[in-house]
């Protein structure tokens, strides 16, 4: 299962007046941890919409546990994993480690989509084998 | 049980190029509407800090499922009610509505705190008994 | 001259450690307060874009002065007035107020575009008469 | 006069739903670029508070002027200097450049704050001349 990992610099602006980060902040570095673990793994996400003519991976459920805050001028490491692939959804995990302790966990559901036939809306569609494959196992 | 409402207008910076909310934002206007929950009972957050002597209630766990998207221009209506206290903990739901229809869930799990008696780093303090009462059975 | 005012709550979440405004925060209110004008004059920006064929009037120079600082909970207004129509340029300025204070002043500059005849890309394009009307003089 | 470097990839929920970035990111960049900046000279704003007693630079007028669009994906860099310290005031430049294309440019006045004797609010304060010296002439 490919793992991969990426710092975040905690800046002054993300920081709420109690000095710790503004919890919404993380889910916004989770999401940007999800597509570069496309990256990583030899798809980015511009190239999964190109070559599969699909929409994306919207969103459907995500939650995160806060164990430890962090604060201005931290420098956290992001690791993230696709758990579970379903056969259109996927799961991800996120660990977000200051130093060697894990300060923050996120999860997050998505759902791979195309454009419906008829051209209105979107609709799941099933993730293609080879991109499963590129995850490992 | 208290129920507040609050209505929020979709801005054009909070989509993303998908046209849709970027989904952060919904985690951030349910922190507004916890904040204003408090408001509407009575005891608007400043206040609950200076006659209680704590610090807040920090977020430990939060989830949101993602039932249809919004986008710019939209006015929706978040539903806020907390649902569960424990003795340091309460539990609060959002319902964010187009119209009749549910668009997205929140869940949230926080802890009150109050500074340690050594003056270093804070703890989990009881929810007082009248602050109960405000939020009804 | 039209004048347009919005009210704005200053949230927790939008206050950095020092327990003021983070000051991006204004360049979004206030870009907000640019669409709510048009609204105000009766002209929607989805209704300029689908009545004029065009794309929208991206910002190309803009500037704020901070004379005080605004913190979490406080009420602030924001008074928007177009103060001059080029041929397809509009200058903007927005006045933030505490109380009867004046906090901030935001300086627009924004120019009218439409897509290129070819398709490609953008291209500015000259204001129509009665668009400028709508502001008054 | 030193001029400080580094880079920024835009992350999808940074665009709006023009897919471009959402101009008030640009600000909140270059207000983490001038922290890099202080970084870079050997002096990070916490040791600067440390070190002399201030409480901070806060932002007193900024500009920016947009020549052209970022879009998700794009990775840019941003060149900042001080071209002038006054008294207690000093001005930044920041250079966005997308390769070798400027792409937008921002300006900042900031001043030198510490907290008034009577501990009451904050007051401007003057430079110290081995604080200048470190960002060479």
């Amino acid at each position: 299962m490919l793992t991969s990992r990426r710092s975040v610099h905690v800046e002054w602006g993300e920081c709420d007046p109690a000095g710790i980060v503004f919890y919404p902040r993380y889910f916004a570095w989770f999401d940007a941890s999800t597509a570069h673990h496309f990256t990583a793994a030899g798809l980015p996400k511009p190239d999964l919409v190109a070559r599969y003519g699909v929409v994306g991976f919207p969103m459907v459920d995500t939650r995160a546990r806060f164990l430890i805050p962090s604060s201005y001028g931290d420098e956290v490491v992001i690791e993230t994993a696709i758990t579970r692939f379903g056969r259109s959804s996927f799961e991800v995990e996120h660990r977000l480690l200051r130093g060697e302790t894990l300060a923050v966990e996120g999860f997050e559901k998505r759902v791979l989509v195309r454009r419906k036939p008829d051209g209105e809306g979107i609709e799941s569609c099933p993730i293609p084998e080879e991109v499963v494959a590129l995850f490992g196992r």
